[in-house]
């Protein structure tokens, strides 16, 4: 019972949070006025971060997220694809160490005819941010206008660029309250945040790839598939046909994991060749894509084969300014860590690796912190390969040699060699699919 | 695996949440630290509300308690009175309504030979203030120095007075805090608040009288028994004898809520007539006082009966400013609620008549709102009581004829009239003593 505020609103924010503080269901008409006032500055952070700390261990519904999400995309405005003459897809993932699958996806699926309109973020921690990456190419730039950013999915069907800050600001004020205030790994507010965005963005189909493993937000595969099946159902239900993939980061993925060196690995993927389990997830996903938006009959294998997807990528950066044939930045120092043994390697630990190439350089611990392009990691091993010691394990890559100690020091336990004949005990790379 | 925030801090304070979310202990460092940091700015308000959120919700184990108030007292003074001649004893309210306790059983006390060292507060929401209260006495003013203070506890041997802003800082910062993001209620914050200011104060003795009911922070006996068993605790291991009573706050105490009323009620008990629960537990905390400073010897019941303790009352309220002859303030309108039918009267509930007090002037909703000294709500009959149809049951009192609908709306269902015959299902007045 308590008092009106006196600033005319119809709901104190107190009384909101006693409500998920005391495990309640929040009404419609909580949620939509919590969100607003909060964009509005009438909730203040530390009664929204007291919020987000009771939904984060008292939890939401469904319904709840769906509001929630709702209440989100409301906050800004929504774009509209329809006038292209093809169809949407995009694909999120929710962040792992050497994830560039976006690179060489989003030109893979616009050379099989579908529009990818790939609203992207910056890196923050130990996972890399698909911008950061991009901006290693020498001219390329993220900020588009939706004007130009239409006209580039009309032309050349693939575009990678900054979100502007249009598209549901209630989510990126949360976002970056939840950074600061140990909320982040919260389902609901997890999936409300990705897909407010996403549905907002105004793609047709989305798929999902949810990581699992140390170097992911979802370290179990419970959790991640909790966290897909909240989004799948948030997308459907928002009109949006949506797919999830449950995928593997336990290890890195690719040999690379930093924004010049994932470019070039991307670059490789797109000519034919890079790592297998880049190529066998950028497929998986373009094939996930092009069926979400009714073109199951596209096999992006062969565009992949056949140099379509490559002239993609390319129109792609050059329409952002970039130059594709350009030679990416090179870091000034290297450090190389040898296998210590002869064997088999068992495990390469994902978030080891991830906070190395973070303290190298490649990587931001606060929004305003540059990264370097060239800094970060290169395995030229990966789980199952046979090593022999003394042989190259690691190379570290900075321009600031000093950084190399930390690099090391977050390496430790990241890798096991065991005797010859060991096997890997891992997930697979594809985990699971979660449809509607 | 976080970054070091580059602000030479030892801690990260998302990591001390993610602590305490994930149900573990904080250890005695991260509690030094972000006591520390907090009362300094270095922690943000919205990292402390998810902090405060995660303790309500995940609790803090008694080590963490102490460890939590020693912080907070280490924030700040600590204040000395073993220089004064007699022994010191305190008593604490957890609030409730009608609860003006502290007026007649401060000078009860100082006149059996103990000195009383209250330092009060304010009131927020729909429990008085006891400064609030005495304010509406011409010319009481409750800022002291701290000399002053010694010199009246010495010479008069009871104060009443604002406690000074250099007692436990970090509490003040975190209550102001918790009132606004919705985790006032949680027992540890609650015993960690209240203790540390009562150590810091520096009282030999402290007898707590915890209340139990709807006007009372606890609304069931189990809680109101953790809270008293962890602040007895506290007390006792800081070396403050530390005694507590579970009261009963189902029904308002007397037969006023109101500042100057309660004043005026206060009085009446001094001059040896009032209210029987309210003389009752007058002398019933003065005991506990007595006993835990060592003066079992004294009966204050006649300290009552003779006078001396009236005497104490007008020294008191004379030392600070106060006239003790002067009239109180009168409401400029009442409004009257009759019995609607005859018969007995079993309830009458605390919350709902505290909220109307509240709205008809006698609280503030906010620290900055102003009080009216001569609102409140004057009751003609408690539980227990028959009553007659049509018969005065509440008078309203206030300035301000325009808050009696609101007031009158939190009346809705406050009170019950049961066949002749029937008995309130109370609990009773003292429920529980709690010693170490």
């Amino acid at each position: 019972m308590s008092e009106p505020s006196g600033r005319n609103e119809p709901f104190d924010a107190v009384d909101v949070i006693v409500t998920k503080r005391g495990k309640q269901r929040l009404s419609d008409e909580q949620i939509d006025w919590v969100i607003d006032a909060y964009t509005r500055g009438a909730v203040a952070d530390e009664q929204m971060s007291a919020l987000a700390m009771a939904i984060l261990l008292n939890g939401m519904d469904r319904e709840e997220i769906a509001r929630w999400t709702a209440a989100m995309i409301a906050s800004g405005e929504r774009m509209d694809f329809s006038s292209l003459s093809r169809p949407t897809a995009d694909k999120h993932s929710t962040g792992g160490v050497g994830d560039k699958i976006t690179l060489p996806l989003a030109p893979l699926v616009a050379a099989c005819g579908v529009a990818v309109p790939q609203l992207s973020g910056r890196g923050l921690g130990h996972t890399g941010g698909t911008l950061d990456k991009l901006e290693s190419i020498p001219g390329w730039r993220a900020d588009l206008s939706n004007e130009d950013m239409l006209r580039q999915l009309e032309d050349v069907g693939a575009v990678i660029c900054a979100a502007g800050s249009g598209l549901a600001p209630a989510d990126k004020k949360l976002y970056a309250l939840r950074d600061v205030t140990g909320t982040v790994e919260a389902i609901p507010l997890i999936a409300s945040s990705i897909m407010s965005k996403k549905i907002a963005e105004g793609t047709g189909a989305l798929v999902l790839d949810v990581k699992v493993g140390s170097g992911a937000f979802m370290k179990d595969v419970d959790d991640a598939r909790e966290l897909a099946e909240t989004m799948v159902a948030l997308g459907t239900d928002a009109g949006v046909t949506t797919v999830a993939l449950l995928t593997n980061m336990q290890v890195p993925l690719g040999l690379t994991a930093g924004n010049a060196l994932e470019v070039r690995e991307s670059v490789e993927v797109l000519d034919g060749g890079g790592p297998p389990d880049v190529v066998e997830l950028t497929v998986a996903l373009a094939r996930e894509m092009l069926a979400a938006a009714g073109r199951e009959d596209v096999d992006p294998a062969d565009a992949l084969a056949d140099g379509r997807a490559m002239d993609a990528w390319r129109a792609m950066i050059s329409a952002q300014g970039g130059d594709p044939g350009a030679a990416l930045p090179e870091a000034k120092e290297t450090h190389t860590v040898e296998a210590p043994a002869d064997g088999v390697l068992t495990q390469l630990d994902a978030l080891k690796v991830g906070v190395a190439a973070w303290r190298l350089g490649a990587g931001r611990a606060r929004k305003e912190d540059p990264v370097q392009a060239a800094a970060g990691v290169v395995m030229h091993a990966k789980p199952g390969a046979t090593v022999r010691g003394g042989e190259p394990l690691l190379t570290l890559h900075t321009d600031t040699p000093e950084r190399f100690d930390r690099a090391l020091a977050a390496l430790d336990g990241a890798y096991t060699i065991a005797p010859e004949g060991s096997r890997p005990d891992l997930l697979p790379l594809i985990i699971d699919r979660i449809a509607p």
